[in-house]
């Protein structure tokens, strides 16, 4: 699996999150404890939104995060007030470019930890139920850039939590044609520059580990003497795989089955559940398939 | 595009053919002559048949041939009767190693030099129509990766030829059916480890230069001096994008539209023609698509 | 050799000059026209000052300038009003993070152009008379980054035209002292985030080109139309291995035997002659070497 | 620090080693049980003897062994009689090619596990000890390179373990002068080609593991039934960092300071003690340095 981390608040260094902590997310690609691998080696990636730029900047590597020297000088010297880091373990697909996480489209962002389960046996068919249109634009190999080609063709840019559950029944149901008892593993992260949506889900209902840093002022209260957090906005939030750092109060489990949403207008949590396929069709009868003609709908 | 060598013949050091001849293949990442591109510089690879094995070695690389020293070191210390050797000029898809050639399906090798034409519009009808179970191996983003296991599809195992014409008609209808005027510009090398063919083609009919070595008992009357052509068995054959070193008399041209095998049986040369799909889709009328019924009927 | 640029001015996207120019030095990575090489495709490296960063951000990379996601993601997502640019065409050290410039040592930057003829003959005297304390940060096996820290030691800080014409006289005496009749071949570029020096020699007089650009107003004048000059402030300048874009009017070779310097009290051009090293060997007869000692007599 | 293994004996395909075994080196590369680091990423390599080359092929990678499809393949197909491999967790020192082992000079082979204390001080004293002629072939920054070129200047092609004495004599003065308590830890492996010798030494004398397998006519007493061991000759030998596979009886371990040859006339151990320089120093009064004169008066 991989690690991950998604910040959105006060703009500052990414080192300040990537390598200052103890631990931080890159001690964590050499010593993860809460991962399925202790070791996240296969490649990492960064993605940040800058002051002007409308898009998102992504820089991956395909050797480790502990030993890039890029990585290093990207992040003591790159400021950005909403950013993505992903160091990947990977579930068999190669190590390259372009399986590297954070994944882009036009200004959004997404990042996976978790597997779909026997993906070789479902990846055609998944592919096929992308956008044909979108799927000019997909590059890897992984099951994670496929999940987020079809979030975006079942209407990831409209909404967000509807299209990532619609996302999640396909591959449910795909995977129970294939005979995959448990499909799909997933923490996921998404954002288009201006909100921040986090997942949490497994079809087993064991879902890969995920939290979210306290609300600002309650941790400054705690701690008022650490220089941090007399500095971020009351609205800056963490979400990430596993806690970095060590301080106390700092981190809250993602419950199982729900997803989170950081914005502008006040963070929030709901219960997240599949959108089951066989509803869909009924509503797109006429398409070559179902996930296609839901996009084409809108 | 890109450059390549097929050898078949006397156990030799890949590096006699790599690094030896004046201009070498090597010489030619750098500086190609009849390419459209002068600098190959995109990534690499070598396959290599043993003497035991019954798949070959491939070893890829993403940076230049010229100075990689892993090329040098394998050239100088490996001895095949039967290898090829690739470097890539990307037209666009990104330079990662499951993009470079040869490509391998169990003992079979295929390298290609050309493009598919608008090959990113195209790509999801084509790797619809290769075999479900064939596209579980798919790995990489280019069209000569798809062109091999589109042939695979049409029985390449069975009749190379005849898959390669296959393919070709359909990547030519698709390529119309996306108001492409000229979908297809290849030259092809593909072997199973003991007969070699070569194609040269495009829809244009204005290929990308391919030749073959003369006869090793004519080089020998003509160049009794050479010690490299005592030696060789009169099998030995060599395909090239294009002349390697500069021995008089050693290269012919294939001509346009024509594909040659390398065979213990005696070497051939025939006209090559795509094989219209429509025809096929007569012969199978059941199926999703005629390309994976046509390889199910065998 | 290589190609480089560096940019001291109004602040700008990196991309603005990397890539949008034609031909920019990316095209130059490919198709250099005055270099020794026409291919500059062992790694390259940028390196950009920050709003508030007292050292530079470097980012380098092994593989070829032109196939760079990384560097076309970082181009245009970073402004800076001083960086540096290289794209590396190696004479024979490996191909490594560490032997891509720009080098840097605390808030200096320093790329190169050009070699030192039979270098592994004479790199163990070169890397003998770097000061002990600065080559322990030595990483690379390149003339140029030993260049760089004999630049240091002998008073880069301080006085960089004097210290590099000490460097030069060096690098001349062990030439004749190893029988080699022109010892060095160099453009330099050399910066510590406010000023710049830009230097263009060799033994033989017949120095790899080197152009600065025409001054702002000048060109504001010949080119009312062109956005960029109306928003670059009078101080910005560019120096090049190789003219960039095809604005007439915009290009100035740096005549042989000369350095410029780029500095906000005014920019300045003066004679360049390497400062023989016999005169300094005088100044310090008690240490084991004349470098040394002349840096710690300061 | 890393890990590794030494083979002679029987020609075998590189894989029956490298990946085999459970657990086997590259499992290491992912969870040593005995290494300082458990993760082994920082690169690696291979080198091997051929049937006819004299000087071994030497493969090396910057990424992880774990992923590298390239040393599967080479594993997979490549049969030797004697041959290397390293899996690198660098302790400061860049991760590129010329940093990885084993280190090759003419047809001898070095590899290392461990490290000298506070290289990075000591490195200047040390490269000038190298012979001139041979620091002209040192390319990395590693202390493990410097070491091998350390022991060739002071005699590694007459006398293997005289040389390493010395070399270990003159790490160790050079520490003390830099004021270093323990200044080296090591297990080192060398060959020619023919002779294997292997060394566990460290100035604490706690040094890092060590084993060499039992003799195979015990082995196969003990295991009937193990086929690998009836092919095998009574000659083969594996020495190791630590244990791969689960044979019981198959691994002892090399006694703290001691060191083995591998060669034909039969095995043997024997104690290990660094040479003083001081008394080398005495023998050779006219030189610039100890080491040099050394190599000089042979």
């Amino acid at each position: 699996m991989c690690r991950w981390l998604a910040y959105s608040g006060t703009p500052i260094l990414l080192d300040s999150l990537l390598y200052k902590p103890t631990p931080s997310l890159i001690d964590q690609s050499l010593h993860a404890r809460l991962g399925v691998e202790t070791t996240n080696g296969d490649g990492f990636g960064v993605g940040w939104y800058g002051p002007r730029a409308d898009t998102p900047a992504i820089v991956r590597e395909i050797g480790p995060a502990w030993s890039s020297r890029n990585l290093r000088e990207i992040a003591r010297h790159v400021r950005s007030p909403l950013f993505f880091a992903h160091i990947r373990a990977s579930t068999g697909s190669a190590v390259q470019e372009t399986n590297c996480h954070p994944f882009r489209h036009g200004r959004w962002m997404w990042m996976h930890n978790g597997a779909i389960t026997d993906f070789h046996r479902m990846r055609r068919d998944l592919a096929l139920a992308v956008d044909p249109e979108l799927f000019l634009s997909v590059e890897g190999s992984t099951d994670s850039e496929l999940m987020f080609y079809l979030a975006l063709t079942f209407g990831l840019e409209q909404d967000p939590p509807g299209a990532v559950a619609r996302m999640v029944g396909l591959v449910e149901r795909v995977g129970r044609e294939h005979g995959v008892e448990y499909p799909l593993q997933m923490t996921v992260a998404v954002t288009d520059g201006r909100r921040l949506w986090a997942f949490r889900y497994s079809t087993q209902r064991a879902s890969r580990s995920l939290f979210y840093s306290t609300r600002v002022e309650t941790l400054r209260s705690l701690h008022p003497d650490v220089e941090f957090l007399r500095e971020a906005s009351d609205e800056t939030r963490l979400i990430v795989s596993e806690p970095l750092g060590g301080l106390p109060g700092m981190w809250n489990e993602v419950p199982e089955g729900r997803y989170g949403v950081v914005q502008p207008e006040g963070d929030g949590m709901a219960r997240f559940a599949p959108q089951p396929m066989e509803e869909m069709q009924e509503r797109s009868p006429e398409g070559e398939g179902s996930a296609i003609s839901s996009r084409r709908a809108r």
